[in-house]
């Protein structure tokens, strides 16, 4: 018996947002660890993972898709909107942001690089303790530990990963303020999952433009008592003011209460899309 | 009878999400245009613009809620939960987004300074004439018109009235390819508005965490014909994962068919707050 996530006799690529040592990096390898034959791709962005595995370079990719804390990762769910690809897994990683450095105290620092979520997580911890330090975003957590790599009066909000591949200091450890944390990525593919116990199922629709549509739209869901886990609407982009909603549900999109709830929420919609089902993470506390 | 949005007999404060320029400084000129009375108080950021009508020097905030494209300005919202103060309006504002620069042509342009949001909305233009370009993302529209009048190998995505301010020339007139691009930005202050035939309520709440509670929560909504025209949901940046929604209804909260509304959907909720209800405002076409 292989204890592999698909039965490739041979390697495959998984695209990830990179570069080296980001969370979703760290995300990827977590989630196809058991799984010898992954071959792990950097992407420059979110749209190079979905391209790469609309293309077929990438059996898989992974991204963001919201933060606990922050919120909705918006170009991931643009991007589900436009492309063809499935949801095909999810995993929830712990967020702790560390001050890493060449330097090795916070007093030869002029200067914090880091995304700006990362940032906006610490900021409260700098107001206490190094009110006076300056900030500049940049587009991950590890491109700002890259930056400090090679100038000691920076440094970066970023994961210890990051601070293996780019050999910083760690001057403070966790300075972010949550005590829980957490970014749920998304596992995109071309090829549905096999059906599992503990599913969770994510749609996407719009709304016909009726008064109630979302309350008749959320009735059959609520009537069988599926759980909605997560409701989250972004602008269509092709009329102004015209929204797609996202809605994950507890459960199988092949299950028999899933196909009745489906077919009566379907009058409330002028477009629907199933995105995929696959297993819940389970997150252990 | 005095045709002013107040009866202040001396000018007051109207800060707004600056520099001069921005699109927020035009829908303030717009929104407060028939009161003589109004001093206009460019502030450095949307924190700023709450943090003056908190502290009373200023009787008016004005801050974008939401594109039509782009989606929603999360920081507005967040700022929304924290604070105290009302919506006390909304203004509608068309956005065409022109290329300025001191220079009179495209081919003399090195890089393409904007608001993310505006580079975003006309990247597809870029990609059709000019491929090779580069980008830099700076933190408002006004901003990249700011830097364009110090150096003639730049150019701004942004508006026409900061062509007007910084002396620069429009070199492409609306890149953005939407036919219908506009934002919606909200007036803030600490005063309850006069009651208007025509209004908007905004609110927010969050739900039990029960399965159905936000089915339960549209009921009452639903079954009175009141017409939701937004949901939207936020961490609540108190707990992981628990997140605070905004909905905004058509109709007054002192209107009778509100009242008993909000007395049913306060089953569902384990915090509730009326933000504010103001005139709707009628966007002419």
């Amino acid at each position: 018996m292989k204890n592999t996530i698909e039965d490739y006799e041979d390697s495959f690529n998984v695209s990830y947002l990179g570069p080296e040592a980001t969370f979703t990096h760290e995300a990827a390898l977590r989630f196809f660890s058991i799984d010898k034959a992954a071959v792990f791709k950097p992407e420059d962005d979110i749209l190079s993972v979905f391209k790469s595995v609309e293309n077929e370079e990438s059996l898989y990719g992974i991204v963001p898709i919201e933060n606990a804390l922050e919120g909705t990762v918006n170009i991931t769910l643009d991007l589900l909107i436009e492309s063809s690809v499935l949801v095909t897994g999810e995993i929830y990683l712990p967020i702790d942001i560390h001050l890493l450095s060449k330097a090795n105290s916070l007093e030869n620092i002029k200067k914090v690089l880091s995304h700006p979520h990362a940032i906006a997580q610490c900021r409260d911890w700098f107001h206490e303790n190094a009110p006076e330090i300056d900030f500049e975003e940049v587009s991950s957590t590890s491109l700002a530990a890259k930056y400090c790599s090679e100038d000691s009066s920076l440094a970066a909000l970023s994961s210890p990963i990051a601070a293996d591949v780019y050999g910083l200091n760690i001057i403070v450890e966790k300075l972010d303020t949550s005590e829980s944390n957490s970014t749920r990525f998304f596992v995109i593919g071309k090829k549905e999952n096999e059906k599992e116990s503990e599913s969770k199922t994510s749609l996407l629709f719009v709304l016909k433009n009726q008064p109630g549509a979302l309350y008749r739209f959320l009735k059959p869901i609520a009537e069988r008592n599926l759980n909605l886990t997560k409701i989250e609407s972004r602008p269509s982009k092709r009329q102004a003011w015209d929204y797609v909603f996202f809605v994950d549900v507890e459960g199988h999109a092949e299950d028999e209460i899933f196909g009745e709830t489906i077919s009566e929420l379907k009058n409330e919609v002028s477009f629907f899309r199933i995105l995929g089902s696959y297993p819940k993470h389970i997150v252990s506390s």
